[in-house]
């Protein structure tokens, strides 16, 4: 008999009653035989405020234990910019080497997007998560003076992007498509910009079936919204995956639906999964969280850990409860109806 | 009497077909006491196989002394990416010293926009142009070996976005909405980006009648598609600029349509104006090379030079040419359509 042993970030604003509903799901789509035991971690904007603390060391320690993260949201207006992104979800990120960033796009029935003749989209976005501008390398000198000078530094490794577009290239394979696209800006950052596109091209040559193609960011961009019917896979730094997949999830419906799992493919370390979506902390309470963003996410997990046709089930109720819908209903409605329709 | 003296680089591609369609409004909207003077530079693709050259200290040199600068556009995909952008476009801007890279974007009557319900869509962005990850900071250690190591690091300081956010503050406070809105990505690129709020608070306090928001740029790449009637004026970084301004183009009828200002305010360089999109090898020579966005960039040339009312008469014709036309139309019926409005 298998078990799940699954750490649960609810986290901050709407975090927790998408990740109740998450759960709520989760249960119902699980076979008999496989034990789910679950345990929470209070980090977030109110553990910091109560005891300045983002995610010490022994937490990192405990959440090593997990099979795997469900996560919430974090964030909220309270808290200066940056101290909980870094120093707890960019942190997990870089700690358990989630150097998959995972996010799939799809219009799906019934849901509004803001392009007009509702083109057909579904393609998956790989967004390298360990390098790139994220690294937090760079620094300010005589910070707030008017003689101010701050860096970033964006680290690109071989070691670091022939992992992730290899595992862009295990995608594209198993798709219909067999389409693979890469996206950089690599006619301005050319150091980087030159390591990503040879090591594509390398690696490319061991998957003759799939088809490429490369694409300046800027120009992906307008391709988002004029053809997003060509992507299929794509495979892309750090920030520009963040700016992509925003953009992605605007055009297929909103952000209540983007689900994103933050994946080390090797096992070393748990994964975890997310929606896109933040903690939102104006909606927060009012049960107007879409909550299909993170049950979605619960179905990368279920894929991640091994669970394709229960990954499988949540996809298509997701699916076809969207286009059954018609009134607007309350986060706890969405997670009803689909726990219902996974349980069925 | 007054007289602009011109310097045309019509580049590669469909750049000198446009810049021709340019030149010929240009004729015709100045009034008879302007002396009009243009040098062309051959520069680009061709000189670059020829003589291996991308822009010569000498024509640099040279280059400074005319009043301003129009660009067709640069780039063919037989010179590896990169060369050209950063040996000779980027290499302009940055001797020139442009440090407001000011692109404007509006939705035109009777053009085509992806998005559904056509929103009202006028606002600019006023992009840096001399910091950033442009600099060609950073390198490549052990470059083509699995141990590379390619860095890119971007360069902000309090001197090169106090003034160019001065300058962002002053077009919004001229404008009737009177709104600034600063993207940037502070709460990971947490020391630039920290530099960049900081120093837009301060700038703000000056400017009390302009109101301000931040947006992180992945949320505002949501914005543009969702709610793009939300913005007035745009300040932000070379990249995120770079990106946000070909997303704007996308949703406003495309890039046939955008103009841009690679502008040093001060006067000490020439200013360098430029339609936004690239040399679309593809189309050249068909005569289906849209001229409209370089003969708007021509009407940014003249606005800076202080020919407010030359400006202003291309820009009518533009709208009233869109609003009119029905059949498609080759590159030099538009610029003759053109010409002849501005000056009946
Ligand atoms: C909150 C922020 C640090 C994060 C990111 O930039 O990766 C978010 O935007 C995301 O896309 O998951
Ligand atoms: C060609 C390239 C160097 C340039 C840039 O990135 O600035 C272009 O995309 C632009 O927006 O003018």
């Amino acid at each position: 008999s298998r078990s799940i042993d699954l750490a649960v970030i609810p986290g901050d604003g709407i975090g927790r009653e998408v990740v109740a509903q998450g759960l709520k799901v989760l249960s119902a789509v699980l076979p008999q035989d496989v034990k789910l035991q679950t345990q929470e971690y209070d980090l977030g904007a109110k553990r910091w405020h109560a005891t300045g603390e983002t995610l010490p060391d022994a937490e990192l320690e405990r959440l090593k234990g997990h099979d795997a993260i469900l996560l919430g949201a974090i964030g909220d207006p309270s808290v200066p910019s940056g101290v909980l992104e870094r120093g707890l979800l960019l942190k997990l990120r870089f700690a358990f080497d989630h150097y998959v960033n995972l996010r799939p796009s799809k219009l799906f029935p019934n849901t509004e997007t803001p392009l007009a003749g509702r083109p057909e989209i579904d393609f998956v976005v790989v967004r390298e998560g360990t390098e790139g501008p994220y690294t937090g390398n760079g620094g300010s000198l005589r910070t707030g003076t008017p003689a101010e000078v701050a860096t970033e530094v964006s680290v690109n490794t071989a070691y670091g992007v022939e992992r992730v577009v290899r595992y862009a290239y295990e995608q594209a394979k198993a798709r219909p498509r067999k389409r693979l696209t890469l996206v950089h800006k690599n006619n301005v950052l050319v150091h980087a910009g030159h390591l990503w596109k040879n090591i594509f091209d390398r690696v490319g040559e061991e998957y003759p079936e799939v088809t490429t193609d490369y694409l300046h960011v800027d120009a992906a961009t307008i391709f988002f919204v004029t053809r997003p019917e060509r992507f299929d896979v794509i495979v892309t730094d750090n920030l520009f995956g963040d700016i992509l997949t925003d953009l992605a999830a605007a055009v297929t419906g909103g952000i209540g639906l983007a689900a994103s799992g933050n994946i080390n493919p090797t096992g070393a370390f748990p994964s975890m999964f997310e929606p896109v979506h933040g903690s939102a902390p104006d909606i927060a309470g009012t049960g107007k969280a879409d909550p299909t963003a993170t049950i979605l996410s619960v179905a990368l997990m279920l894929r991640h850990l091994g669970l394709e046709s229960e990954a499988t089930r949540i996809e298509d109720a997701v699916s076809a409860d969207l286009a059954e819908r018609s009134a607007p209903r309350t986060t706890d409605e969405i997670g009803d109806a689909l726990a219902a329709r996974v349980a069925g």
